[in-house]
């Protein structure tokens, strides 16, 4: 096994540029905004298979996995530039399918680099503008906050849905209008260890309700928790029960799974009352 | 063969997005500014060999092929992010060693995305700033306009400078402060290629004198102007004798190999006052 680990290199990474940001780099462009940029490859074998899924679903998730990372910033996407490394002897038509997956996306594209290779891969870049009050944080979870999930996790890779899947853009904008957001990210290395990111960057605790986490083709609590690749959003907010000016509620497409503690630690409670510890990609196993 | 040439992707995707310039795209961010975004992947067999040349080889190279870009369009770089895709069993030295070649470029790097796969890839997406006056475009010569060039060329390839060069950004900038320039372009198709760009996108024709061009490594001449890699600019600039108010000279750096003519077509002449005409990638023999 390698000793290289990506969060170790993204963290390195950052000790080096402050602008490297939670799910993309934030870049100062005054008057104009902050410019958001975020960078992500689909390899042949890794993220998809060029024989099944084709070169439009390689252009479509290379520009989707960006727009989820956009997404999980609050900010708005713009443009998208695409790098394809096509396998040798492919065809005009199979590029223009990976350009149009790309485009279908939703993302204005402006940019192609087309080189030939051993294996098939895509990659995107996606520029974006945060938002005017500042792009949300992974780091702005407040005890109390209700932690809220968009649609459903486990299983996305034997139903299809990590290549498929609508990067949560309406739904995160739609929550940043409530002005109760706290911390936001999108679920791609799994809920329990994207949960864990926002823990580790606001110094809080969770209680997870095991009942409360919808899961997608009948997934086990496990699957749900731990297997990775939804590309859905997990935010927390201000809660109704957490707040003396009144209630507040979160737009459609929003599940309350849990809640932010003071922590340290996060908790999995079932429907009888019991606590399992949740850590990065599993649990604990305790009283 | 594939039926597939990346010039006409290009093309095919600037008929969807006018956003797309000549060697970056052109994104207007104002009161900012015009933001230049440029993307190029450097591939395991394909532009370099890793157990040759190493990580740190592909990471100066991506980034430096998206500085000769920026270089050309007269822009400032101002941000690079990096997708590597690293073979498997790759160490931690390794990817750092990729990432500080890609530092060394000269380019500030403010994200990375690391996968690894079955084939070692780097991909580069640079952004930088157009300069205040616009961008330099392959459309700006002039009939009676200097042809220039950077460096010297050919044998790119078994000299290894297609791995070491240093994008011209000095030269570059120096070249448009003088207030004269007219087309510019880094040379990466070969100087052939390269000149057909700019006389395609401008209208005009060129006499190139073959003493004059620079050679590398005692390429022949056919060799200099159709290698390729040489990741030199190729700019056309008002001449002395083009004009009346007085002599225009260049900055150091650049040497003087032809000049603009009204065209159509382009010559390349000997010393023997020989003509021949060149096209795309070599010659055409006449009288």
């Amino acid at each position: 096994m390698s000793d290289l680990h990506e969060l170790d290199l993204v963290r390195w990474i950052a000790t080096r540029a402050p602008e490297v940001g939670d799910d993309c780099a934030v870049l100062a462009c005054e008057p104009w905004g902050d410019l958001l940029v975020t960078t992500d490859s689909v390899i042949d074998g890794v993220h998809l298979h060029w024989s099944e899924h084709g070169p439009d679903a390689f252009g479509y998730k290379a520009v989707a996995r960006n727009l989820s990372d956009i997404a999980a910033m609050g900010g708005e996407p713009l443009w998208a530039v695409i790098a394809a490394v096509l396998p040798r002897g492919a065809t005009r038509a199979e590029a223009e399918a990976l350009y149009k997956g790309a485009e279908r996306a939703g993302c204005r594209l402006v940019g192609g680099d087309t080189s030939f290779g051993p294996t098939a891969m895509v990659n995107a870049t996606v520029l974006g503008r945060a938002p005017e009050r500042g792009t949300v944080l992974r780091s702005g979870a407040r005890p109390g906050d209700a932690i809220l999930v968009t649609g459903s996790f486990g299983r996305s890779l034997p139903t299809g849905h990590h290549a498929t899947f609508t990067p949560r853009l309406t739904e995160a904008a739609a929550l940043l209008a409530t002005g109760g957001l706290g911390a936001m990210i999108d679920v791609s290395d799994g809920l329990s260890t994207d949960l864990w990111h926002i823990l580790e960057a606001s110094g809080h605790g969770a209680r997870l309700e095991a009942a409360a986490i919808p899961r997608r083709d009948n997934a086990t609590l496990e699957e749900a928790l731990n297997d990775g690749e939804d590309y859905e959003l997990l935010a927390t907010v201000l809660s109704p029960t957490g707040r003396t000016d009144g209630d507040v509620s979160w737009p459609a497409g929003f599940t309350r799974i849990g809640t932010i503690t003071d922590g340290p630690g996060a908790v999995v409670v079932d429907g009888h009352g019991n606590e399992r510890a949740l850590v990065r990609g599993g649990f604990e196993h305790r009283a």
